[in-house]
């Protein structure tokens, strides 16, 4: 076997063995394939696609690259849920602790943002204090006293995903479906989960453009977990405008711990609901998804659910003063209110626009060097669909530049459209 | 203008423009975009193609990647020759005196072989003294003094040709008819011809497998040409098995030299003619390609055709005593004839094999850094279609390893299949 013949095979839209896909991985992340020939490979599936078992052979081949966390202690029904990426979405760090208030137990490693959507570790490093950095050992044995943990990626999980992920970013060949089927999948499984809720997202502010290829993803997802032997759920979510009001780390936990006192705007809510009401459904707690969503409120309404976060929090060093008290969370320099310019109904909040403008102020990074400022973001006032009088407040923008703070107060009013 | 944006929409089957091909080979020779993107670009190509135009394009932005060689004051008429390569072919050798007796100007650069099939600078190097490394000044002096000269790139000929070549070999995407089309056709420009025949073998031994590729490679050669302003004429020819008798540097010396001397193996004989009769079309010097064949026969007869030959030899530093008596070569240590074990008549002697095997006995070199031993290689003494009778000899091998000697006669009893 060698890389030109698994090469040939693919430009010529061939099916791939198992072994050569095994191989290609191995030795690539071994650095006996070189970049280029990687690019080659790449762009040749690219190109030509590859069906549900090499689809999942990959998956594999990559889960496997490096460390698999064994969560089989917590039994055969360990869920975990993944979104495809959104701004505005915190739903991890709401839906996560009503899942472990229900007895369900939460083993979560999640990634750092890149670009404009942002990621868990980020903002829940905004709450100050909280470790985000655990060895194995703890983040199990927190598990296991309080049955959540929420951690960054301290592993070294599928490596050769990673790679080839970087690889993809720099050669156009980012969006497509069985790579970024396999991609997601791969990590899923390194991190040790059996069963998966996926969270598709689809519109300005997703990876997905349109619901056919959303649905086209989902379809390959579960494909690959038939052939894996993972149980995985779909759920397809809009994301042309920002999810809930905040873009940005800490107004998003903020947000989130609102939330969790039981202050739910309507599309998060929605998004928290179906996905939790699937986990519940996997984790074999009750089939009927409307009953399990009922049971999510209570957790909420109780308070369990607000209190598992809070022990989260404080299990992990966190100040949990901060929790009850949210008005101690660090403010940005200036805090602005843009104001309409018209009268109208809002048609239209572009997500990526939204993610941009956070990535701007310095809620994002654009290199993985970077840091993020955790206080600068925007928090909108209107939604799509809302009816805005002149001088009502469209958003306020979060910034530590006055120069920024410019340049966002005159985007806000482009990105708002309307009518 | 960015390289991704080039790579997706090759990657999505669309025409690359003008600007945009000359972005990617002018950035890539410099350095600017990596090899990974680079063979990511050039996966599309070979899977989703290029239409003539962007063949165009390509050739002629890799022909002035580097130097262009001159050629305008031997008139509007300058006449190059290329073959896509061949075993035993020593047709440059043979054609391009011919063509200079009759008053024609060449002024031909020639690579070096690598793998199975040799390179004419190799092949002249095998005559002592004969100089192949002459500064550009000497060289047209030399053409405009007798009308003649043949060396190796000595010049910076289309730089970006050779490192996109050497990619495309390590990512198998070198049999692709826009890419072969392009490469071949960047180096004659950048050698100053403004016209062309091609010799497009095809076979066992050749790059092109059918005659139908064939027919598409020139159909694309002829294509580019009309739009780089560039007369282009092609044969293709059949490289089944080798061409003439002899395969090794100074053997296939030996057999240029009998040829121009009136010693001409049909096979040869009729793939020089017919290069001949169409350079001597392309140059102004006759329509009818009969008479232009009958021709060059006369200046072979006259004794014309081995004196310009001797002319160019001697002007260049060789020995020209040599020429007169050819048993002055030098000899490998061991010659010996291989003795046929059955009678029959020859139904193949596969031209790769033959090369693959004159290599192996140091006729050619498998990297840049090897050196060729001129004396060794294979005389064939029966060829395709020729009666053997048992202890009849099959071919001569010359070599200067009894190892490798033992090898060649058992490896030359299984290539020659007898029936």
């Amino acid at each position: 076997m060698n890389i030109l013949e698994i090469i040939s095979k693919k430009r010529d839209a061939k099916e791939l063995s198992k072994e050569e896909i095994e191989y290609f991985v191995k030795e690539y992340v071994a650095g006996n394939i070189t970049d280029y020939q990687a690019s080659a490979l790449i762009m040749a599936i690219y190109i030509n696609g590859m069906n549900s078992q090499e689809t999942t052979d990959l998956t594999l081949a990559m889960a496997y690259s490096g460390d698999v966390l064994d969560l089989s202690r917590f039994g055969t029904n360990v869920v975990d849920k993944h979104s495809t990426g959104g701004v505005g979405d915190k739903v991890s760090i709401i839906l996560l602790p009503i899942i472990a208030s229900m007895g369900i137990p939460v083993a979560k490693m999640s990634g750092r943002g890149l670009g404009f959507t942002g990621g868990t570790v980020d903002k829940l490093e905004s709450i100050p204090g909280y470790r985000t950095k655990l060895e194995v050992d703890e983040f199990i044995s927190n598990v296991e006293k309080i049955g959540i943990s929420m951690i960054g990626q301290t592993m070294n999980l599928a490596p050769a995903d990673k790679k080839i992920y970087e690889l993809r970013d720099a050669i156009s060949c980012v969006d497509n479906i069985p790579l970024i089927a396999s991609s997601i999948m791969s990590k899923k499984i390194a991190s040790g989960a059996n069963k998966i809720v996926l969270d598709i997202t689809v519109g300005k502010g997703a990876f997905m453009q349109t619901r056919e290829e959303a649905n086209k993803l989902a379809e390959k997802m579960i494909e690959i977990g038939k052939i894996a032997n993972k149980e995985v759920e779909c759920v397809i979510t809009s994301m042309d405008q920002p999810l809930g009001f905040a873009v940005g780390n800490s107004l998003e936990v903020i947000e989130a711990i609102n939330f969790l006192k039981g202050d739910m705007p309507e599309d998060l809510k929605q998004v928290v609901l179906e996905l939790g009401s699937k986990m519940i459904k996997l984790a074999g707690k009750g089939d009927n998804l409307e009953e399990n969503k009922q049971k999510m409120l209570e957790k909420i309404q109780s308070g369990e659910a607000f209190n598992k976060f809070k022990e989260m929090v404080k299990q992990q060093g966190g100040d949990i003063s901060y929790l009850d008290d949210t008005t101690k969370f660090e403010k940005s320099q200036y805090i602005t209110a843009v104001v309409a310019e018209n009268t109208g109904v809002v048609q239209e909040i572009d997500a990526k626009e939204i993610g941009q403008l956070a990535c701007y102020l310095g809620a994002g990074r654009t290199s993985k060097e970077e840091n993020i400022d955790p206080t600068v973001g925007i928090i909108l006032n209107k939604k799509v669909g809302d009816t805005v009088e002149e001088q009502d407040f469209l958003a306020y923008i979060c910034a530590n530049s006055q120069e920024k703070l410019k340049v966002a107060e005159k985007r806000i009013l482009e990105i708002f459209v309307i009518k």
